[in-house]
Protein backbone atom coordinates (compact mmCIF):
# COMPACT_ATOMS: atom_id res chain seq x y z
CA UNK A 1 0.00 0.00 0.00
CA UNK A 2 1.08 3.69 -1.06
CA UNK A 3 1.81 5.78 2.19
CA UNK A 4 1.97 9.70 1.60
CA UNK A 5 3.91 12.14 4.31
CA UNK A 6 2.17 15.47 4.37
CA UNK A 7 2.34 17.98 6.90
CA UNK A 8 -0.44 19.97 8.48
CA UNK A 9 -3.20 20.83 5.83
CA UNK A 10 -3.97 23.74 6.60
CA UNK A 11 -0.71 25.24 6.21
CA UNK A 12 0.94 22.67 3.68
CA UNK A 13 0.40 23.50 -0.01
CA UNK A 14 3.08 21.31 -1.69
CA UNK A 15 1.41 18.34 0.75
CA UNK A 16 -2.26 19.02 -0.71
CA UNK A 17 -1.22 18.63 -4.61
CA UNK A 18 -0.10 14.38 -4.56
CA UNK A 19 -2.77 14.11 -1.51
CA UNK A 20 -5.66 15.34 -3.90
CA UNK A 21 -4.63 13.83 -7.35
CA UNK A 22 -4.44 10.48 -4.83
CA UNK A 23 -8.26 10.95 -3.88
CA UNK A 24 -9.93 12.24 -7.25
CA UNK A 25 -8.44 9.93 -9.39
CA UNK A 26 -9.16 6.78 -6.26
CA UNK A 27 -5.45 5.63 -5.53
CA UNK A 28 -5.36 4.07 -2.41
CA UNK A 29 -3.45 5.27 0.07
CA UNK A 30 -2.36 5.16 3.92
CA UNK A 31 -1.98 8.71 5.68
CA UNK A 32 0.59 10.21 7.73
CA UNK A 33 0.41 13.40 8.47
CA UNK A 34 3.53 14.87 10.57
CA UNK A 35 3.21 18.70 11.91
CA UNK A 36 5.63 21.41 11.09
CA UNK A 37 8.16 21.80 14.13
CA UNK A 38 8.59 24.69 15.81
CA UNK A 39 11.86 23.72 16.30
CA UNK A 40 13.68 23.88 12.45
CA UNK A 41 16.80 22.47 13.84
CA UNK A 42 15.44 18.84 14.95
CA UNK A 43 13.36 18.69 11.52
CA UNK A 44 11.34 15.89 12.01
CA UNK A 45 10.60 15.00 7.91
CA UNK A 46 14.61 13.99 7.94
CA UNK A 47 13.29 10.79 9.46
CA UNK A 48 11.34 9.95 6.14
CA UNK A 49 12.46 12.15 3.81
CA UNK A 50 15.75 12.76 2.18
CA UNK A 51 15.27 15.95 1.66
CA UNK A 52 13.55 16.78 4.55
CA UNK A 53 10.50 18.17 2.92
CA UNK A 54 7.00 16.89 2.38
CA UNK A 55 5.22 15.38 0.87
CA UNK A 56 7.06 12.18 0.46
CA UNK A 57 5.44 8.38 -1.05
CA UNK A 58 6.93 6.08 0.00
CA UNK A 59 5.93 2.87 -1.88
CA UNK A 60 7.77 -0.08 0.34
CA UNK A 61 11.29 0.56 -0.30
CA UNK A 62 10.71 3.25 -2.73
CA UNK A 63 10.99 6.99 -1.82
CA UNK A 64 9.74 9.86 -3.82
CA UNK A 65 10.24 13.02 -2.37
CA UNK A 66 8.84 15.30 -4.70
CA UNK A 67 5.52 16.48 -5.75
CA UNK A 68 6.04 16.33 -9.21
CA UNK A 69 7.94 13.33 -9.32
CA UNK A 70 5.36 11.71 -7.16
CA UNK A 71 2.82 12.60 -10.30
CA UNK A 72 4.99 10.80 -12.58
CA UNK A 73 6.23 8.33 -10.57
CA UNK A 74 2.16 7.37 -10.20
CA UNK A 75 1.30 7.97 -13.73
CA UNK A 76 3.23 4.99 -14.45
CA UNK A 77 0.62 2.94 -13.41
CA UNK A 78 -2.24 5.62 -13.53
CA UNK A 79 -2.01 7.12 -17.02
CA UNK A 80 -5.09 9.23 -15.51
CA UNK A 81 -3.00 11.41 -13.95
CA UNK A 82 -2.33 13.06 -17.38
CA UNK A 83 -4.11 13.52 -20.33
CA UNK A 84 -3.78 10.56 -22.78
CA UNK A 85 -3.09 13.07 -26.13
CA UNK A 86 -0.07 13.68 -26.45
CA UNK A 87 0.10 17.32 -26.95
CA UNK A 88 -2.81 18.34 -24.14
CA UNK A 89 0.13 15.55 -21.98
CA UNK A 90 2.74 18.38 -23.43
CA UNK A 91 0.86 20.91 -22.25
CA UNK A 92 -0.27 19.99 -18.74
CA UNK A 93 2.98 19.39 -17.95
CA UNK A 94 4.11 22.44 -19.05
CA UNK A 95 1.87 23.98 -17.24
CA UNK A 96 2.00 21.91 -13.99
CA UNK A 97 6.18 22.63 -14.12
CA UNK A 98 5.44 26.40 -14.37
CA UNK A 99 3.35 25.88 -10.91
CA UNK A 100 6.47 24.09 -9.42
CA UNK A 101 9.05 26.68 -10.09
CA UNK A 102 7.13 29.72 -10.76
CA UNK A 103 4.58 32.04 -9.09
CA UNK A 104 7.02 33.11 -6.29
CA UNK A 105 5.21 36.22 -4.68
CA UNK A 106 1.90 34.36 -4.86
CA UNK A 107 3.74 31.85 -3.03
CA UNK A 108 5.31 33.79 -0.26
CA UNK A 109 2.89 36.64 0.02
CA UNK A 110 -0.18 34.50 -0.06
CA UNK A 111 0.49 31.62 2.22
CA UNK A 112 -1.88 28.68 2.15
CA UNK A 113 -4.03 29.14 5.47
CA UNK A 114 -7.10 27.48 4.52
CA UNK A 115 -8.86 28.64 7.60
CA UNK A 116 -8.46 32.08 7.30
CA UNK A 117 -9.82 35.32 5.22
CA UNK A 118 -7.87 38.07 4.78
CA UNK A 119 -8.61 40.96 2.07
CA UNK A 120 -5.94 42.32 0.83
CA UNK A 121 -5.77 45.79 0.48
CA UNK A 122 -3.00 46.71 -2.11
CA UNK A 123 -1.49 44.15 -4.53
CA UNK A 124 2.10 44.48 -5.15
CA UNK A 125 3.11 44.71 -8.79
CA UNK A 126 5.18 41.08 -8.55
CA UNK A 127 1.99 39.46 -7.19
CA UNK A 128 -0.51 41.22 -9.98
CA UNK A 129 1.94 39.80 -12.36
CA UNK A 130 1.71 36.36 -11.15
CA UNK A 131 -2.60 36.85 -10.94
CA UNK A 132 -2.24 37.73 -14.59
CA UNK A 133 -0.48 34.97 -15.56
CA UNK A 134 -2.97 32.34 -13.50
CA UNK A 135 -5.39 34.29 -15.26
CA UNK A 136 -4.30 34.11 -18.79
CA UNK A 137 -2.82 30.20 -17.98
CA UNK A 138 -6.17 29.12 -17.00
CA UNK A 139 -8.27 30.95 -19.84
CA UNK A 140 -5.91 29.59 -22.60
CA UNK A 141 -6.56 26.12 -21.22
CA UNK A 142 -10.19 26.24 -20.32
CA UNK A 143 -10.75 27.67 -23.70
CA UNK A 144 -8.43 25.16 -25.77
CA UNK A 145 -9.35 21.56 -24.23
CA UNK A 146 -12.65 22.71 -23.40
CA UNK A 147 -13.09 22.34 -19.31
CA UNK A 148 -14.09 22.25 -16.72
CA UNK A 149 -10.50 21.18 -15.34
CA UNK A 150 -7.70 22.34 -17.11
CA UNK A 151 -6.92 19.56 -19.54
CA UNK A 152 -10.68 19.04 -20.45
CA UNK A 153 -12.99 16.88 -19.10
CA UNK A 154 -11.16 15.07 -15.85
CA UNK A 155 -8.81 16.16 -13.44
CA UNK A 156 -5.53 15.60 -14.39
CA UNK A 157 -2.17 16.40 -11.71
CA UNK A 158 -2.44 19.93 -13.82
CA UNK A 159 -5.32 20.78 -11.78
CA UNK A 160 -4.01 18.70 -8.66
CA UNK A 161 -0.80 21.53 -9.07
CA UNK A 162 -3.30 24.43 -9.22
CA UNK A 163 -5.32 23.18 -6.39
CA UNK A 164 -3.58 25.57 -3.09
CA UNK A 165 -4.30 28.20 -5.47
CA UNK A 166 -7.99 27.59 -4.84
CA UNK A 167 -7.53 28.10 -1.44
CA UNK A 168 -5.25 31.14 -1.58
CA UNK A 169 -8.12 32.46 -3.67
CA UNK A 170 -10.58 31.55 -0.74
CA UNK A 171 -8.41 33.34 1.94
CA UNK A 172 -7.24 35.97 0.42
CA UNK A 173 -9.92 36.83 -1.89
CA UNK A 174 -8.06 37.31 -4.74
CA UNK A 175 -9.04 39.79 -7.35
CA UNK A 176 -8.73 37.91 -10.91
CA UNK A 177 -10.53 37.21 -14.13
CA UNK A 178 -14.46 35.92 -13.32
CA UNK A 179 -13.36 32.52 -15.40
CA UNK A 180 -11.03 31.91 -13.13
CA UNK A 181 -12.46 32.46 -10.34
CA UNK A 182 -15.37 30.04 -11.89
CA UNK A 183 -12.69 28.03 -12.05
CA UNK A 184 -11.19 28.47 -8.58
CA UNK A 185 -15.11 27.66 -7.06
CA UNK A 186 -14.61 23.90 -9.04
CA UNK A 187 -11.77 23.19 -7.47
CA UNK A 188 -13.12 23.87 -3.85
CA UNK A 189 -16.07 22.53 -4.79
CA UNK A 190 -14.48 18.68 -5.15
CA UNK A 191 -15.55 16.37 -2.30
CA UNK A 192 -11.46 15.82 -1.43
CA UNK A 193 -10.86 19.39 -1.40
CA UNK A 194 -13.87 19.90 1.09
CA UNK A 195 -12.13 16.77 3.25
CA UNK A 196 -9.24 18.70 3.38
CA UNK A 197 -10.45 22.07 4.15
CA UNK A 198 -12.71 20.64 6.65
CA UNK A 199 -9.50 18.51 8.62
CA UNK A 200 -7.21 21.55 8.14
CA UNK A 201 -9.91 23.62 10.34
CA UNK A 202 -9.93 21.27 12.83
CA UNK A 203 -6.33 21.34 13.24
CA UNK A 204 -5.48 23.39 16.83
CA UNK A 205 -1.61 23.71 15.34
CA UNK A 206 -0.82 27.62 14.47
CA UNK A 207 2.35 28.32 13.11
CA UNK A 208 3.92 31.58 13.67
CA UNK A 209 5.73 32.08 11.02
CA UNK A 210 2.80 31.73 8.51
CA UNK A 211 0.44 33.49 10.80
CA UNK A 212 2.37 37.03 10.23
CA UNK A 213 2.69 36.38 6.34
CA UNK A 214 -1.16 35.76 6.41
CA UNK A 215 -1.95 39.08 8.99
CA UNK A 216 0.61 40.83 6.87
CA UNK A 217 -1.11 40.14 3.62
CA UNK A 218 -4.09 42.70 4.38
CA UNK A 219 -7.31 43.35 6.58
CA UNK A 220 -7.92 40.39 8.94
CA UNK A 221 -11.56 39.57 8.49
CA UNK A 222 -12.02 35.82 9.55
CA UNK A 223 -11.12 32.36 10.78
CA UNK A 224 -13.09 29.50 10.79
CA UNK A 225 -11.24 27.51 12.57
CA UNK A 226 -12.27 25.44 15.60
CA UNK A 227 -9.97 27.71 17.95
CA UNK A 228 -9.24 31.15 15.94
CA UNK A 229 -5.93 32.61 15.25
CA UNK A 230 -5.14 36.37 14.97
CA UNK A 231 -6.97 39.53 15.03
CA UNK A 232 -10.36 39.13 15.00
CA UNK B 1 12.74 18.25 -36.38
CA UNK B 2 12.46 19.74 -33.14
CA UNK B 3 13.19 23.31 -32.18
CA UNK B 4 14.78 24.54 -28.83
CA UNK B 5 14.54 28.36 -27.93
CA UNK B 6 17.08 29.25 -25.72
CA UNK B 7 18.83 32.10 -24.01
CA UNK B 8 21.95 33.66 -23.54
CA UNK B 9 24.41 30.52 -22.69
CA UNK B 10 26.41 32.96 -20.70
CA UNK B 11 23.77 33.47 -18.21
CA UNK B 12 20.50 31.19 -18.83
CA UNK B 13 20.82 28.12 -16.69
CA UNK B 14 17.57 26.98 -17.24
CA UNK B 15 18.03 26.71 -20.93
CA UNK B 16 21.09 24.82 -20.24
CA UNK B 17 18.88 21.91 -18.87
CA UNK B 18 17.39 20.31 -21.85
CA UNK B 19 20.25 21.92 -24.67
CA UNK B 20 22.94 19.45 -22.50
CA UNK B 21 20.06 16.62 -21.95
CA UNK B 22 19.00 17.00 -25.84
CA UNK B 23 22.99 16.81 -26.87
CA UNK B 24 24.21 14.07 -24.49
CA UNK B 25 21.26 11.63 -25.80
CA UNK B 26 22.23 12.86 -29.46
CA UNK B 27 18.46 14.24 -29.89
CA UNK B 28 18.58 16.03 -32.87
CA UNK B 29 17.16 19.61 -32.69
CA UNK B 30 17.44 23.02 -34.09
CA UNK B 31 18.74 25.69 -31.87
CA UNK B 32 17.40 29.32 -31.37
CA UNK B 33 18.93 31.79 -29.30
CA UNK B 34 17.41 34.66 -28.29
CA UNK B 35 19.29 36.72 -26.07
CA UNK B 36 17.43 38.25 -22.96
CA UNK B 37 16.30 41.93 -23.71
CA UNK B 38 17.04 45.20 -21.57
CA UNK B 39 13.67 45.86 -22.04
CA UNK B 40 11.85 43.88 -19.26
CA UNK B 41 8.55 44.99 -21.06
CA UNK B 42 9.38 44.21 -24.51
CA UNK B 43 9.67 40.13 -23.36
CA UNK B 44 10.62 38.68 -26.78
CA UNK B 45 10.24 35.48 -25.38
CA UNK B 46 6.44 35.57 -25.18
CA UNK B 47 6.59 35.27 -28.74
CA UNK B 48 7.36 31.86 -28.92
CA UNK B 49 6.47 30.73 -25.37
CA UNK B 50 3.49 31.17 -23.81
CA UNK B 51 5.24 31.90 -19.73
CA UNK B 52 7.82 34.59 -21.36
CA UNK B 53 10.34 32.04 -20.51
CA UNK B 54 12.82 29.89 -21.79
CA UNK B 55 13.51 27.29 -22.59
CA UNK B 56 10.70 26.02 -24.94
CA UNK B 57 10.45 23.54 -27.13
CA UNK B 58 8.37 23.30 -30.22
CA UNK B 59 7.86 19.82 -31.83
CA UNK B 60 5.46 20.86 -34.95
CA UNK B 61 2.53 22.38 -33.59
CA UNK B 62 3.37 21.49 -30.17
CA UNK B 63 4.50 23.75 -27.58
CA UNK B 64 6.40 22.50 -24.55
CA UNK B 65 7.60 25.42 -22.04
CA UNK B 66 9.31 24.44 -19.01
CA UNK B 67 12.41 22.31 -18.30
CA UNK B 68 11.26 19.73 -16.78
CA UNK B 69 8.35 19.60 -19.09
CA UNK B 70 10.62 19.05 -21.46
CA UNK B 71 12.33 16.44 -20.25
CA UNK B 72 9.31 14.15 -19.72
CA UNK B 73 8.23 15.21 -23.20
CA UNK B 74 11.57 13.63 -24.83
CA UNK B 75 11.23 10.68 -22.33
CA UNK B 76 8.26 9.44 -23.90
CA UNK B 77 10.15 8.65 -27.23
CA UNK B 78 13.81 8.68 -25.44
CA UNK B 79 13.61 6.65 -22.98
CA UNK B 80 17.12 7.23 -21.86
CA UNK B 81 16.30 10.60 -20.25
CA UNK B 82 15.49 8.65 -16.93
CA UNK B 83 17.06 5.36 -15.45
CA UNK B 84 15.45 2.14 -17.07
CA UNK B 85 14.76 0.42 -13.34
CA UNK B 86 11.96 1.95 -11.65
CA UNK B 87 13.28 2.93 -8.32
CA UNK B 88 16.06 4.29 -10.10
CA UNK B 89 13.75 6.27 -12.15
CA UNK B 90 11.64 7.39 -8.91
CA UNK B 91 15.18 8.66 -7.23
CA UNK B 92 15.98 10.24 -10.13
CA UNK B 93 13.03 12.14 -10.73
CA UNK B 94 12.80 13.46 -6.95
CA UNK B 95 16.44 14.65 -7.58
CA UNK B 96 15.85 16.66 -10.55
CA UNK B 97 12.37 17.96 -9.30
CA UNK B 98 14.13 18.93 -5.81
CA UNK B 99 16.24 21.36 -8.23
CA UNK B 100 13.58 22.47 -10.32
CA UNK B 101 11.66 24.04 -7.52
CA UNK B 102 14.11 24.41 -4.82
CA UNK B 103 18.14 25.58 -4.30
CA UNK B 104 16.78 29.04 -4.03
CA UNK B 105 19.64 30.76 -2.31
CA UNK B 106 22.53 29.02 -4.68
CA UNK B 107 20.71 30.09 -7.84
CA UNK B 108 19.74 33.60 -7.00
CA UNK B 109 23.49 34.29 -4.65
CA UNK B 110 25.43 32.39 -7.11
CA UNK B 111 23.61 33.16 -10.98
CA UNK B 112 25.50 31.06 -13.61
CA UNK B 113 27.96 33.19 -15.13
CA UNK B 114 30.06 30.96 -17.25
CA UNK B 115 32.93 33.41 -17.80
CA UNK B 116 33.36 34.85 -14.91
CA UNK B 117 35.41 33.78 -11.90
CA UNK B 118 34.86 35.11 -8.32
CA UNK B 119 36.06 34.17 -4.72
CA UNK B 120 33.23 33.84 -2.49
CA UNK B 121 34.50 35.79 0.81
CA UNK B 122 32.12 34.70 3.11
CA UNK B 123 29.18 31.79 2.61
CA UNK B 124 25.35 33.20 4.04
CA UNK B 125 23.94 29.90 5.91
CA UNK B 126 21.12 29.59 3.17
CA UNK B 127 23.99 28.97 0.39
CA UNK B 128 26.06 26.81 3.39
CA UNK B 129 22.63 24.89 3.14
CA UNK B 130 22.15 24.42 -0.30
CA UNK B 131 25.63 22.99 -1.08
CA UNK B 132 25.55 20.81 2.19
CA UNK B 133 22.45 19.43 0.66
CA UNK B 134 24.06 19.28 -2.57
CA UNK B 135 26.58 17.81 -1.13
CA UNK B 136 24.34 15.14 0.74
CA UNK B 137 22.08 14.30 -2.24
CA UNK B 138 25.22 13.80 -5.09
CA UNK B 139 26.96 11.81 -2.57
CA UNK B 140 24.46 9.21 -1.63
CA UNK B 141 23.26 9.59 -5.34
CA UNK B 142 27.07 8.35 -6.23
CA UNK B 143 27.25 5.61 -3.76
CA UNK B 144 23.90 4.09 -4.53
CA UNK B 145 23.70 3.70 -8.17
CA UNK B 146 27.61 3.95 -8.74
CA UNK B 147 28.58 6.74 -10.41
CA UNK B 148 30.23 8.18 -12.57
CA UNK B 149 26.50 10.15 -13.15
CA UNK B 150 24.07 10.38 -10.43
CA UNK B 151 21.80 7.39 -11.58
CA UNK B 152 25.28 5.09 -12.24
CA UNK B 153 26.73 4.72 -15.66
CA UNK B 154 24.60 6.48 -18.10
CA UNK B 155 24.00 10.50 -18.79
CA UNK B 156 20.17 11.31 -17.67
CA UNK B 157 17.77 14.02 -17.30
CA UNK B 158 18.95 14.61 -13.39
CA UNK B 159 22.69 15.19 -14.69
CA UNK B 160 21.26 17.68 -16.92
CA UNK B 161 19.06 19.53 -14.18
CA UNK B 162 22.74 19.68 -12.18
CA UNK B 163 24.80 20.95 -15.22
CA UNK B 164 24.19 24.58 -14.25
CA UNK B 165 25.69 23.67 -10.78
CA UNK B 166 28.57 22.48 -12.35
CA UNK B 167 29.58 26.04 -13.95
CA UNK B 168 28.51 27.89 -10.58
CA UNK B 169 30.83 25.35 -8.66
CA UNK B 170 33.70 26.58 -11.25
CA UNK B 171 32.40 30.43 -11.39
CA UNK B 172 32.11 30.55 -7.44
CA UNK B 173 34.96 27.97 -6.76
CA UNK B 174 32.43 26.78 -4.37
CA UNK B 175 33.43 25.10 -1.76
CA UNK B 176 31.73 21.07 -1.78
CA UNK B 177 33.10 17.87 -0.56
CA UNK B 178 35.81 16.21 -3.10
CA UNK B 179 33.33 13.35 -4.17
CA UNK B 180 30.89 16.14 -5.17
CA UNK B 181 33.63 18.26 -7.27
CA UNK B 182 35.17 15.59 -8.50
CA UNK B 183 31.40 14.63 -9.97
CA UNK B 184 31.40 18.40 -11.37
CA UNK B 185 34.44 18.32 -13.01
CA UNK B 186 33.07 15.24 -14.90
CA UNK B 187 30.08 17.52 -15.97
CA UNK B 188 32.22 20.14 -17.19
CA UNK B 189 34.61 17.77 -19.22
CA UNK B 190 31.60 16.20 -21.38
CA UNK B 191 31.88 17.31 -24.57
CA UNK B 192 28.47 18.66 -24.36
CA UNK B 193 29.72 21.15 -22.04
CA UNK B 194 32.50 22.67 -23.35
CA UNK B 195 30.72 23.22 -27.16
CA UNK B 196 28.31 25.26 -24.16
CA UNK B 197 31.04 26.52 -22.33
CA UNK B 198 33.18 27.61 -25.34
CA UNK B 199 29.72 29.29 -27.09
CA UNK B 200 29.06 31.71 -23.97
CA UNK B 201 32.79 33.11 -24.10
CA UNK B 202 32.61 33.96 -27.21
CA UNK B 203 28.60 36.01 -26.30
CA UNK B 204 29.20 40.01 -25.93
CA UNK B 205 25.84 40.71 -24.27
CA UNK B 206 26.48 41.54 -21.10
CA UNK B 207 23.65 41.73 -18.41
CA UNK B 208 24.23 44.27 -15.59
CA UNK B 209 21.36 42.50 -13.76
CA UNK B 210 23.20 39.43 -13.83
CA UNK B 211 26.84 41.13 -13.55
CA UNK B 212 26.17 42.81 -10.45
CA UNK B 213 25.24 39.58 -8.68
CA UNK B 214 28.17 38.09 -9.41
CA UNK B 215 30.43 40.57 -8.47
CA UNK B 216 28.61 40.97 -4.98
CA UNK B 217 29.06 37.69 -4.55
CA UNK B 218 32.81 38.00 -3.40
CA UNK B 219 36.26 38.62 -4.64
CA UNK B 220 36.73 39.34 -8.28
CA UNK B 221 39.39 37.06 -9.96
CA UNK B 222 38.98 36.57 -13.81
CA UNK B 223 37.01 36.73 -16.82
CA UNK B 224 37.69 34.57 -19.61
CA UNK B 225 34.68 36.10 -21.63
CA UNK B 226 36.11 37.68 -25.11
CA UNK B 227 35.46 41.07 -23.67
CA UNK B 228 35.21 40.27 -20.08
CA UNK B 229 33.20 42.71 -18.32
CA UNK B 230 33.58 43.52 -14.28
CA UNK B 231 36.43 44.84 -12.69
CA UNK B 232 39.46 43.07 -13.02
N1 LIG C 1 9.69 20.78 -4.32
C1 LIG C 1 9.06 20.22 -3.16
C2 LIG C 1 8.74 21.30 -2.14
C3 LIG C 1 8.29 20.74 -0.84
C4 LIG C 1 8.26 21.77 0.31
O1 LIG C 1 8.87 22.85 0.23
N2 LIG C 1 7.56 21.38 1.39
C5 LIG C 1 7.47 22.18 2.61
C6 LIG C 1 6.10 22.06 3.23
S1 LIG C 1 4.78 22.65 2.23
C7 LIG C 1 8.41 21.63 3.64
O2 LIG C 1 8.50 20.43 3.80
N3 LIG C 1 9.11 22.47 4.40
C8 LIG C 1 9.96 22.04 5.46
C9 LIG C 1 11.33 22.61 5.36
O3 LIG C 1 11.62 23.30 4.36
O4 LIG C 1 12.10 22.39 6.31
C10 LIG C 1 7.83 19.45 -3.62
O5 LIG C 1 7.29 19.81 -4.69
O6 LIG C 1 7.45 18.49 -3.00
N1 LIG D 1 10.47 26.77 -14.68
C1 LIG D 1 11.10 27.28 -15.85
C2 LIG D 1 12.01 28.45 -15.52
C3 LIG D 1 12.51 29.17 -16.75
C4 LIG D 1 13.14 30.52 -16.46
O1 LIG D 1 12.98 31.11 -15.39
N2 LIG D 1 13.88 31.02 -17.47
C5 LIG D 1 14.53 32.32 -17.42
C6 LIG D 1 15.87 32.29 -18.13
S1 LIG D 1 17.06 31.22 -17.43
C7 LIG D 1 13.70 33.32 -18.20
O2 LIG D 1 13.21 33.00 -19.27
N3 LIG D 1 13.52 34.54 -17.70
C8 LIG D 1 12.84 35.58 -18.42
C9 LIG D 1 11.79 36.23 -17.60
O3 LIG D 1 11.54 35.78 -16.48
O4 LIG D 1 11.22 37.22 -18.09
C10 LIG D 1 11.84 26.12 -16.53
O5 LIG D 1 12.23 25.19 -15.82
O6 LIG D 1 11.99 26.13 -17.75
Amino acid sequence: MLELFIANKNYSSWSLRPWVLMRELEIPFVEHLIPFSDNIKSNAFRNFSPSGKVPCLLDGDTVVWDSLAIAEYLAEQTPQVWPSDRPARAWARSAAAEMHSGFQALRSLCTMNCGARVRIDSYSSELKKDLDRLDELWLQSLDRFGGPYLAGQSFTATDAFFAPVAFRVQTYELAMAPEALAYSERLLALPSMQEWHNAALQESWRHEVYEEITRNAGTWLNDYREAGAGPR
